[in-house]
């Protein structure tokens, strides 16, 4: 038997005593595990010591290796997470209908864990722990594949947090890390039905895409944002600047972040000059249609590609629009259904704006970067969703958990 | 451009002005094709002979012909179907969540409809017109793939759906029907995550494994239901006898009927003699391991495969065990986490039972023949979900909804 099988075998063999674990003892072991990651620190940064060589040796971009560096800072930061988690309400248990039928039989909706969760996920190390404590918190075994270059890492933090478990007689294989890296063992995880109950994807797009198209196991989707702030007729210049500032400058490696600007050729002739020169000022490209080169010489002509990038940069494709309408239009063709804002004093075209946006959240005056489950006041998130079914949006605890039907009766048959 | 790729581009055009369609117009499209269906009845008789006559030439069983059938009574009740639907709440609009955050932001979760639905099913022209209620009233755009063997049906039953649409001025391509039932535009279907947001087998367990498997469109699993009862040492007699017979025989042919019947050995004991001549007198077959031989000298030594058949028939498995834990292991085993029930007056017993197994219901001293969205009090269901995601049990209008966040500012940055 393959690593993955063993391991998602015996996951799916422990999902059913921790279902009934209780909050207090979830809590301890995310305590416990925080402590042991901060004692563990110095084996954790040697371990990423050699998958920073590693990396460099194989020419990784500044970018990936700053992901897969651990410090001091973030191994406490991720320690500190697990204590956060601790503190959120347990959604386990929870009671969300009671019905009372006229024949007598009495249902209750529970809520109970997913059961098995996988996540695959990309270069940084810090997502193995995020994941596993709100994985655990949530009554869940989980199935940690990360990426080769990470390994090192991975393996260290997962027989840390293993050590914690054991140390205070929690079934230790709650979290479990599959060490075989391989594509193989990518294509095996997708297509594990008999033990997973999820996939989450977490990292770019072309993983996302091929989680997608090739498991059948059921995924969650997360993540890919080409975000849109569209800048209406009636947008105030200083609020319609300091948003698009924000969303594209603030953090522009996120998700959340700003990639296609839309403004109104009305608001554009009174305003585009300044508000190019403030994105030039934070250092932001320009990309745009030929006309934007009669406001500014800097703007590069827009390829078609440039309208569904998620540059993840401090870049930006700007498209002038004559109505709210075109606006629309043009996010439904290259949106991704994360997070797209209006900026706008009016009424009629914001209702038109919220309403005809198929997204996970749409803002009226604000900035995107909140689609985030602490800035909706949910704590610690696995992912953003970017599908319908089951969760959309920043996904808390409440997305890593399923429902049950109990009923109870007195004998009661179906006439 | 295929068939089914310029429906299913269609279907998602329209959406948008679905989404934001009035609870009134709704309702009224419902009435109305529930009119017209009653008006159509002698064309669609006359497809449907057509159907039959294809079906009795290829020799077609008498329970595949039944289920092909339609009558003057039951195109009725497919209209009064859809009356009923016109009565249920419209799921769509609500508010689930309204956060207010500290830095001024209003939160509103809304209740928004999934977009596209495809429905895939076998030979029953019946979830043709419920399925089409259903998707209209939660504000969807439904795309019909029914099997080649309704074909005539089908066509004569979608024409009148959209006839009435047309009349009142409604989008009529809410409801379209896909007519190449080839094994290649299933595959297309499978794979247009450009248009489709959900795809929901509706038939046998092979149907819908082939779905799971195939389809990179996100599924929501339905329906395979090989459902147990547990006789525990403390069960009543005459409970456990009548909810067995009831759960057996009352409607063989459908998921949530019980196929294998676990007893406790101390019981059957006593009683097991009793409950053998109790089935033999509702005509079922009786299959169990040889020590059965012992009690009845009808019954028929069980294969392995027993265990994990859905008969949908009068046949049932019967097998005794030592333990609660071991009637709980042997449904982990061959559970197809639908619905399982304990006969049982211990409560210790019916706590593990219902705890322990994994399934969308878990039933004490009643009949699984509840599990059905009528029964639960929910109105109409498109079927009974058996997957962890987005929903588990019947699934009614709000199964076939999604959520939005729309976030409301003054100018809100993230700092």
């Amino acid at each position: 038997m393959s690593e993955i099988k063993q391991k998602a075998k015996r996951a799916k063999e422990i999902t059913y005593d921790l279902a009934t674990i209780s909050t207090e003892e979830k809590d301890r072991a995310l305590v416990t595990m925080a402590k042991q990651l901060e004692q563990d620190t110095d084996l954790i940064l040697n371990a990423n010591a050699k998958d920073i060589t590693n990396g460099k040796e194989q020419g990784f971009s500044d970018t990936l290796l700053d992901r897969l560096t651990l410090t001091r800072e973030r191994i406490a930061d991720m320690a500190d997470g697990l204590r956060q988690v601790a503190t959120l309400t347990d959604p386990i248990g929870e009671v969300l209908q009671e019905i009372q039928r006229p024949n007598g039989l009495k249902i209750e909706q529970k809520r109970v864990p997913l059961g098995v969760i996988g996540i695959i996920y990309e270069a940084r190390p810090n997502v193995t722990v995020d994941a596993a404590g709100l994985c655990l918190k949530a009554g869940n075994a989980v199935l940690l594949r990360g990426s080769s270059s990470a390994i090192h890492s991975n393996q260290v933090i997962v027989h840390s947090l293993q050590q914690a478990l054991e140390g205070i007689g929690f079934i230790k294989e709650a979290i479990q890390l599959i060490e075989d890296t391989s594509r193989e063992s990518a294509t095996e995880l997708f297509t594990l039905t008999e033990y997973l109950d999820v996939l989450i994807p977490r990292g770019g797009a072309s993983l996302i895409k091929a989680v997608v198209e090739n498991a059948s196991v059921p995924v969650l989707e997360t993540g890919v944002g080409n975000c849109h702030i569209y800048i209406d007729e009636t947008a105030n210049f200083d609020m319609a600047s300091t948003i698009t500032i924000n969303a594209k400058t603030q953090r522009p490696s996120v998700c959340n972040a700003a990639e296609t600007l839309l403004i109104h050729r009305k608001w554009a002739n009174k305003n585009l000059s300044s508000l190019l020169d403030q994105l030039k000022k934070h250092k932001v490209d320009l990309f745009g249609e030929e006309e934007l080169l009669k406001w500014d010489p800097d703007v590069t002509v827009a390829k078609h590609k440039d309208w569904a990038e998620e540059y993840l940069d401090l870049k930006i494709a700007i498209k002038l629009v004559d109505s709210t309408k075109e606006a629309i239009a043009h996010i439904r063709t290259y949106g991704t259904h994360h997070s797209e804002a209006i900026i706008s004093e009016s009424a009629q075209n914001v209702t038109a704006f919220l309403n005809g946006i198929d997204a996970a959240a749409v803002y009226h005056n604000a900035s995107t970067r909140f689609t985030d489950g602490f800035e909706f006041g949910f704590g610690a998130e696995i992912g953003i969703s970017t599908q319908k079914l089951h969760a959309r949006g920043p996904m808390g605890l409440e997305a890593l958990t399923s429902t049950k039907y109990m009923i109870f009766g007195e004998g009661q048959i179906k006439s």
